[in-house]
C-alpha cells in the first residue's frame, strides 16, 4: 500500500516516511539546546535550485557546529533527491538539518559525546510572505526595544533556529497589524529578518548588510541580479537611519525570492507600493528559477498505476 | 505486559510513556524557532522540591512567551506526578514544557496561528557537573570572545533552550582541559552558566547577578540559606574583576546544589579547592532537600507483582 505523501516527506534514520511520522526524540539537544544547524534548499517546478551552493553552505555550518553526521555531501545529495522524488512536490520548501543527537552517556553534559545525525524533509513550498503581501508590498516593524541576537553570543552564519528575538518581534509587528519584523543590532546597523535579508537601494545603488546576518542564498542571487541590471552593489554596514532614508527597499527570501518593502514603522516607501526596481527584481528572480544552469532536475517516481 | 520506565518517563498528548518513545515533529516551532519554554523540578527521595515554585516560574514563562498549553496548573500537576510515579524513578530531573507547536494552517509563519501544547518528561537524577567534580571544585572558563545572548534579545526569565552561547563555551571550556564555562554579559558583568547560577562570596557577603539571568529556584533556596548562615547578600550587577577578586565562588543548579569552584580561567580560588563556605552550603543544600515544608511526596504505583 503507497503511502500519502502529500503533505510532505522526510529522510530520517534512513528512511523516507510521511512528513506526519518524522519526530526527533525530547532528549535530542537539537531541542533541548537548540543545538540544530540546517538550511533550506527551494524546488521549484521539479529541480533544486543551487543546490551545490546550499550544500556549501551546510557543510560550513556544520563544520562551524563541530558536528559530523557521518555521511557523506553525495549521501545527502541522494537522501535530498530521493525523498523530494518520493513525496511528488515540484514545488517544495525541503529541509536539511544536523542534529547534535543525545549524549551517548546517558546525563552527559559535554557536547563531545553526543550521536550527532541528519535528517531532511520537504513540505509544498512556503511563502515566507503571503503572495498577496508580497503583490502589495511588506508593511515591518523594526523595533526599537528588541535586537538581533549579536553574533558572539550565536554565529549568524551557521544558519540556527535561534529565533528567539524574531519571535518577539512578530508577535510586536502583529499586535501592530504589520506583516513582519526586521531586527537591529545593538550598534544601530539593521540586520536581518526570520528567514531574509533585506535591501536598501538609494540612487543606483543597492546595499545590503555584511554584519550579524546570514549569508543568504537568494541575497546572493539578487546582488547578481542587481549588477546584471546596472546597478551598483555594496555590502557593508547599513545603519538604521540610512534604511529609513532609501528610495526603495526590499527583502530576499528562498521563500518567495525578492520581496518589495511599502513601510517600515511610520515611513512609507514609493508612495507605499512596491518600487519599481524591486519590482522588476522580484520578476528577474522567478526567470533566474528556472535557468538550467542553477537547476538539479529531480526525477520523480511514476505515479502507482 | 509492563513497560520499561527504568531510563524514563513522558507525559506527552495526555499518555505516559517510556522516554525513547516520546518524540515532537520535526516540524514543530518548538524544534524550528526553539520557540518553547520549559522548567525543570528535581525529585529527591520521592518528592519534588519546592514544586509550587517550579509552577510559579513555569506560569510565568508561558504567559512571557504568550503561550497556552490548554492545561490548568492542577492538570499539569497532575500529569508531572503521574509521570514520576509511574516511572519509579525516586531521585529524577523532571522536565516540563511548553512547545509553540506547528501552525494550524500549514505554512504559515504566525506565532498567534500554532497549537501550543505541553509535554513533560523525566530520567534518572542528572548532575549539571559532575558529583567528582563538585567534591574537587570546579574549573570553569570565562571567556572574553564569546558573550550571553542580551536580554533584549532573548529573555533570560523565561526559561528557554536558546544555548548556541553556552554550547560554544563549553567547547572552548572543554578544548582547554576545563569543566564548565560561564558567561559575561556585552557590559563586563557576568551572567549565568549552561544549567547554573553563580555566585562571589567576599568577606562576610555574598552576591549573585541580578541581570542577564534565569532566576533560579536553587538560586532562592542558596540564598536562603545563606542568609540563615549569617551572610549578607545582594543581588546586583556582578563585574568580571570583582568576580575573580572573590574570596570564594560556587555555582547553584538543581541539578546538583552548590558547585564549588576552584578555578575560573588563570585564578585559583581557596588554594585550588572549594572553599569552607561553599562547603558548608552544600551540605546545607542536601539537607533542606529532605526539609518536609518543602517537599511534595509521590504517590509511587506499587511494582508489579
Amino acid at each position: 500500500m503507497s503511502k500519502d505523501f502529500s503533505d510532505g516527506a522526510a529522510w530520517i534514520r534512513g528512511s523516507i516516511v510521511p512528513i506526519a511520522e518524522a519526530t526527533i526524540g525530547v532528549t535530542d539537544w537539537a531541542l533541548t539546546h537548540s543545538d540544530v544547524t540546517y538550511d533550506v534548499v527551494p524546488v521549484w517546478e521539479g529541480a533544486f535550485f543551487r543546490l551545490p551552493d546550499y550544500l556549501d553552505r551546510f557543510e560550513h555550518s556544520m563544520q562551524a557546529c563541530r558536528m559530523d553526521v557521518g555521511l557523506s555531501r553525495a549521501e545527502i545529495e541522494a537522501a535530498l533527491h530521493d525523498m523530494v522524488a518520493r513525496s511528488g512536490l515540484r514545488a517544495s520548501y525541503c529541509a536539511l538539518v544536523a542534529a547534535r543527537g543525545a549524549p551517548i552517556i546517558p546525563g552527559s553534559r559535554d557536547p563531545r559525546e553526543c550521536a550527532n545525525h541528519f535528517y531532511a524533509w520537504c513540505v509544498p513550498y512556503v511563502h515566507v510572505l503571503k503572495p498577496e503581501v508580497a503583490e502589495a508590498g511588506a508593511r515591518l516593524l523594526l523595533p526599537d526595544d528588541i535586537h538581533r541576537i549579536p553574533d558572539d553570543s550565536v554565529n549568524p552564519r551557521a544558519k540556527n533556529y535561534h529565533w528567539g528575538d524574531f519571535t518577539q518581534g512578530l508577535f510586536a509587528a502583529k499586535d501592530q497589524g504589520l506583516d513582519n519584523v526586521v531586527l537591529s543590532d545593538h550598534a544601530g546597523n539593521v540586520t536581518e529578518g526570520p528567514g531574509f535579508n533585506i535591501f536598501a537601494l538609494k540612487g543606483d545603488t543597492v546595499v545590503t548588510p555584511d554584519r550579524g546576518v546570514l549569508e543568504g542564498i537568494t541575497r546572493r542571487t539578487v546582488l547578481e541580479l542587481a549588477r546584471e541590471a546596472g546597478l551598483k552593489t555594496e555590502i557593508r554596514a547599513l545603519p538604521i537611519a540610512e534604511l529609513l532614508q532609501a528610495d526603495e527597499v526590499f527583502l530576499s527570501t528562498s521563500g518567495g525570492g525578492v520581496i518589495p518593502v511599502s513601510q517600515i514603522n511610520e515611513r512609507t516607501f514609493s508612495n507605499g507600493r512596491p518600487g519599481p526596481t524591486a519590482t522588476r527584481l522580484r520578476a528577474s528572480y522567478f526567470d533566474r528559477l528556472t535557468d538550467p544552469t542553477y537547476r538539479t532536475e529531480i526525477a520523480y517516481e511514476p505515479a502507482p498505476a
